[in-house]
């Protein structure tokens, strides 16, 4: 299918689940959507070049209920949460965020959540597209680990850009501008349970307000509708120019499924000097020696402005061997040259080494970039 | 969102895999797409009435390739396979499946995919949308199962209707017609490896075969197409109607998540009397003497022909009791009436019970009523 062809209709029906913002989306004009972890998430409001420069000058209001949290409660809990993942937690406080990537046991990434531990005994993993809940209960209780595994009823709504402070600060008090990125607070919009932090999936600043009852979805959105009118606010979703721009990995998108952390860059978060077992430990440190196969890069390349792939696009060398995959490309409007993420042989991965490929009938040549493409404040 | 409104499209974008059929769905005019097991599928063409007739009276080919197979390899598949579903297996036999819900360790019905056992060390789980891949490895790598757990490259193509098997024959021999339901074989069509099997998900017969390799997608495509334009195939896609009158369970649309087989009406697949051990054993023994809280029940209703509901819908009893969701409804053309799948509180689910739900600003008003709503051959 051609990228100009009319897009298909997407089937709105139970199977899937419907966001407690959706209908808010809906007046807001969604035009496209996806199916991210069951649930029903808009990708686009029509106007790409609005939404883009409303998140990197004002302030955009995303429905990202789709990031949904795996929550672990009980005795065992800290203990299986550690054991989930290739990261040290240290101390691990109440209140302070992780970006932790979680491999199988044999050191593949199946997500990359977000940890937030909200009480001594009560954690969050905020993920990615895959079902993160099935494979903790598996691992639990096999294990025979203490504690309950669920998927409560909270859904995240993102305020991005460089207005959202001031927003979120007229919403909840001016202690939020206090926050620190990835820490956050259990806290309440009047009768709205909330958790909120400083978090969220740009890098122009912002915040994710973890709504805690399905129920005051539409409340909540509408409150932020209404504060957020002074500042411009409007619509907007993960989005595709930026996140390349800025080098943030899309689980399921940037990589093949059996990627493993040293690929996707998050080799750093991968502590193998750990006493404590964890799952993929010895998996990783054979993967750790053998060197990446494969690694994620940036790329920019000639052309007319580039129209987002459909699908993952073969890449080859000068000499014409074939040399990995174009997983996510668009222009960049900061750079104003044609970027992408892809996932090459290491030996293809050096800076500057010149990579091609096809798209649409014609070929695209370029060279590997430097990560983030655009940096931050740019 | 009104029913009546545009819906929305779907993003394509590599996050979500294109199945090998894909172009050939598009060609063929595919109007709307959803996502399963993150892959698109086709859900219609457009012309739902034709779709149906072309089901219950002809031959139509769906794009079932998201119905994706989780291969357990190695000295303990068979071992593992056994412990990750209630239902005893018996001989377990290559070339007979079986249809295997899976329960977690607390009993709730996570997938219900049909099993084939291809070798003797060789299975597939033929599975419903969710992440199985990850449960099972953890489960393997956990007990120290001996077994290598992988998605392999396989897209089932189903052929449904009643002159399905007229035309599988013509394409791969007489000797399907000697297959027993659930029966399947490994064959060939010319060069196109293939598992032949006669399943599918509706009960107007048929075959599923199984594609070993997606390069060969289209030439699959269209060597049924064209072998089928004698007996006047069409594209198509799992029917809602026909499935709603037919009886046939869809995963996670029918039921909350946290269903156990006895409420989803598996309860003969679950076999307590097994002395080897499996997951879910004693959940699902405290469940089953606790009597099933809640039903999956046939549903039938007045007003004018429904049109299929887009999230579940709180049902209540003739005083105004909660008395569950219905999940799944619409004009039943065999029937001549409004039906639906609803998931009841047990009070609630004998025969004849008169219930009521709202939807579109009107309230329909039922009962209960015996499943399957139209009994096959009708």
């Amino acid at each position: 299918m051609a990228p100009s062809m009319t897009l298909p209709a997407i089937t709105i029906s139970p199977r899937i689940r419907k966001s407690p913002f959706f209908d808010g989306t809906i007046a807001a004009g969604a035009t496209h959507f996806t199916v991210y972890n069951h649930m029903y998430m808009p990708t686009s409001y029509g106007d790409p070049a609005a939404e883009y420069h409303r998140l990197l000058h004002g302030v955009s209001m995303w429905d990202v209920a789709a990031e949904r949290q795996v929550e672990i409660v009980g005795p065992d809990a800290e203990k299986l949460v550690r054991y989930l993942t290739p990261r040290n937690l240290g101390a691990c406080e109440i209140g302070k965020g992780r970006y932790v990537p979680l491999c199988d046991h044999h050191g593949r990434v199946i997500n990359d959540p977000v940890l937030l531990r909200l009480e001594q005994d009560l954690f969050w993993l905020s993920i990615a597209d895959s079902d993160v809940v099935l494979w903790v209960r598996a691992v639990a209780a096999e294990r025979g680990f203490d504690c309950e595994i669920s998927e409560p009823d909270v859904s995240p709504l993102a305020i991005q850009g460089p207005k959202a402070e001031d927003l979120v600060a007229d919403l909840l008090g001016a202690w939020v501008r206090e926050l620190k990125y990835f820490g956050f607070k259990q806290t309440a919009l009047d009768h709205i349970p909330l958790v909120v932090a400083r978090s969220g999936w740009s890098k122009q600043g912002g915040f994710e307000l973890y709504l805690r009852d399905g129920d005051f979805g539409m409340e909540l959105w509408d409150a932020i509708r209404e504060a957020g009118a002074k500042y411009g606010i409007g619509p907007g979703t993960p989005n595709h120019v930026e996140r390349i721009e800025s080098g943030l990995l899309s689980y399921g998108a940037d990589h093949e499924p059996d990627a493993d952390p040293f690929e996707l860059g998050l080799g750093k978060l991968v502590d193998l000097t750990r006493e404590d077992d964890f799952i993929g430990k010895e998996a990783l440190k054979r993967r750790s020696t053998g060197g990446a196969g494969r690694k994620l890069v940036g790329f920019a390349f000639d052309g007319e402005p580039f129209v987002a792939n459909q699908h993952p696009l073969p890449m080859e060398s000068e000499d014409g061997a074939p040399a990995g995959m174009m997983r996510a490309a668009c222009y960049s409007v900061r750079r104003k040259e044609n970027v992408g993420i892809a996932f090459v042989p290491a030996d293809y991965a050096g800076i500057g080494t010149q990579l091609r490929f096809h798209s649409g009938g014609r070929v695209y040549t370029g060279h590997v970039a430097e990560m983030p493409l655009v940096k931050p404040g740019k």
